[in-house]
């Protein structure tokens, strides 16, 4: 049993059951013991495995199920996007930098992994996304905004490349940015249909194998937005 | 008051001490209202109000000083950090699956972010930043590795952006890293002077402009990780 982290702090009840889920080999979604179970097996007060099980289901790393028991959890980033919606929001006044930032963080994931994405999607055909597009396409037209089918793009071009990291951190930074940005007063110039448009030629590009098509593409959906920011 | 969040989920304690956090203008640092004046404000229990505020700290949207009183978070992405290096050493055996994720989201992050670390420091001098380069190389030379350099030097670059998020999401992932690789059981063929001085590189062409000299020097950085990753 350690006594201490890699970083010299404490070790806690919580980071005591994390090691009790390894060396148990539990897997998301399987059962944890009981709480009494762990009581015994850890030496602590029903009180303290309490508190560590809320603090662990926060970050999804157990999901308490009422009346049926406390699992391994998905380990999802929830907890990242409230915390980083919340810190969005708290800005003083009409302080854009959070929103910014997020869009900052958004592109340099969408460029970072460009040549992986052009790679996967080569030679490929993609009807879902396309259908997406048109989606997107037709709603622009009629002046409607398309979130769902937006946030669903970009997480099913990542879906091809396997690291489920990365499309849960887009689809993360995604909702904080959909999440703040109704609460500034920023006026978004939302140039729909160019947005609409873009991500068409993101798909095109990536399946045709062109990357600096597929980069001009990502720069182009970003632009109303950065426009926007840069106004305010 | 509001009853029902963006997503439609049921308003908790901790999402009406956010808005109280809100509509009071409290800021990071400032001192929250007592436990029983949120018991009131809020008209809910005690323990609602507790569990509430311990979720909250989980968070680090709020920090619980014990005997001084409760303050608004400064919402670093510890909680982040402490899942994702979990979800790192929770794979089955040694699947690296995990870190090469991780890995992944850092090479996107620098190459996404490359440019405007180039535009801000071409023509710049940065002699903190140089030394962390010669004591890298120094204790490469005599075979040691050097994390708090490393991670000094990364997030140093990140600095000179302003964009505090992307300096903090640079920050956790190298600390996810660094923290998942002892605990899997991959024979790192550290080649330690390779990667301190890719950082060298780095430094060197952005703060002479060249972004493409730039992007090499970052997959440069990376290639002793990638090989050690393919070869296990």
């Amino acid at each position: 049993m350690t006594e201490a982290t890699a970083a010299g702090r404490k070790v806690t009840t919580s980071d005591r059951i994390k090691d009790l889920i390894l060396s148990d080999g539990l897997r998301p979604g399987d059962l944890l013991p009981t709480e009494g179970e762990l009581c015994n097996r850890l030496g602590v007060s029903r009180s303290n495995v309490r508190e560590a099980i809320r603090k662990l289901s926060t970050l999804d790393i157990v999901d308490v199920r009422h009346g049926h028991g406390t699992y391994v959890g998905e380990m999802s980033l929830d907890a990242l996007v409230e915390a980083l919606v919340f810190r969005g929001v708290l800005s003083p006044g009409d302080d854009l930098d959070p929103l910014r930032d997020v869009v900052d963080v958004r592109k340099a994931l969408d460029h970072g992994m460009a040549d992986q994405i052009v790679s996967a999607l080569q030679g490929t055909s993609n009807p879902d996304l396309h259908a997406l597009v048109d989606e997107m396409t037709a709603l622009a037209a009629d002046g409607k905004t398309f979130p769902q089918q937006d946030r669903a793009f970009h997480t099913g071009l990542l879906a091809q490349l396997g690291n489920s990291l990365v499309g849960q951190l887009v689809a993360a930074f995604w909702d904080v940015h959909t999440a703040v940005l109704p609460k500034l007063n920023v006026a978004v110039a939302a140039d729909l249909e160019q947005t609409a448009k873009s991500h068409g030629l993101m798909l095109d590009a990536a399946e045709s194998g062109d990357a600096e098509a597929f980069r001009d593409a990502i720069t182009a959906h970003y632009e109303p937005i950065m426009r926007a920011l840069e106004e305010n």
